[in-house]
């Protein structure tokens, strides 16, 4: 495909490092901006270059912002004593969509994987012990993912904040609301029956 | 959703200038760079910034190039005397993919559309008039889209250019390659009658 010149070549090939973005997608996206929105694409170019320089992690809680404390953190009428730690800021903004829930946050920005080199300090657990010790936390929920990885992250956070006499809970487990049992796998299936609940 | 901060929210609006891009993959795109790939993510608003600000126009055939000829008008082993017009650069890459075109192109970026106030001169026709006169080209083909505006476009082009002797060619109507005939439109399938060829 040497069709283009270099540096059309060269943003075909750039466009790809965004998710989900293959050959055919890069294609559409390059000339829709190079044809018909000149400006915008100057725009998109301005302001990620802007976000990806000045966005960081917030100091309080690690969830992203350009600011030293993030949106949520700044709000005072959250409940102090409820912190739920994510593994990702987009896990964040899913269980703040779902609603109900009024606590604080701490996002890890992974979970612990020795293999990567990517232990406790780099989950930033010497924050998360300090924010419970001092801001009075009671309960740590702790919802990382229901992987393997998210399991064992979790426990390490409960054994290690066990002297702190703080309360830690995990996500329930179960059949998905609005899903067909018979579309559930096996796994799910059988913790939703260890997990029964009295009916009523 | 004010969970994010405005820098991030920006970013998120911003992405959503590429096409097919709604809520949900701008923030996925956003999370991602933010996330995992800063540095990718500098590269393409550097690389985008640099393409929408040098990328225009072949001065010969008006393909999409930061040099003064595109690399198919650069090529000499191209027939000079077959040019083949398009409405975008996307189509020419499409006949080139497909392959068994060796001639030259003329990209006419876009079609006539008197209502939007795009004209003859918006779509070059006066330097396709001095390229057929000048460059010997004996057969013009013209391959704007199978739509009401590509066809007004392609019988504008016919007859302008009739007076240079130039023999004008239309791409053929009928079924596509591969397909079934049951789920071709009607119109295709009364063209592809009408244009029905000799058995072997």
């Amino acid at each position: 495909m040497a069709t283009f010149s270099p540096l059309i070549d060269r943003l075909l090939e750039t466009l790809r490092v965004l998710p989900g973005v293959g050959p055919r997608s890069a294609q559409r996206m390059a000339f829709h901006l190079l044809e018909r929105d000149r400006e915008g694409g100057q725009r998109l170019a301005q302001v990620l270059s802007e976000a990806l320089e000045k966005v960081g992690y917030c100091e309080r809680c690690r969830n992203l912002t350009e600011s030293r404390l993030c949106s949520i953190c700044e709000q005072s009428r959250r409940d102090d004593h409820s912190l739920c730690v994510v593994e990702s800021p987009a896990d964040l903004l899913a269980i703040e969509e779902a609603g109900g829930f009024n606590g604080r946050y701490f996002v890890l920005h992974g979970h612990l994987s020795p293999i990567d080199g990517i232990g406790p300090e780099a989950l930033g657990l010497d924050l998360l012990e300090r924010i419970v010790s001092e801001r009075q936390v009671s309960e740590l929920i702790l919802a990382t993912n229901p992987t393997v990885e998210g399991e064992a992250s979790a426990h390490y956070i409960a054994e290690q904040l066990r002297s702190l006499g703080v309360r830690c809970s995990r996500l329930a487990y179960g059949v998905p609301m609005g899903g067909e049992l018979e579309y559930v796998d096996g796994g799910t299936l059988s913790r939703a029956f260890m997990g029964r609940q009295p009916f009523e």
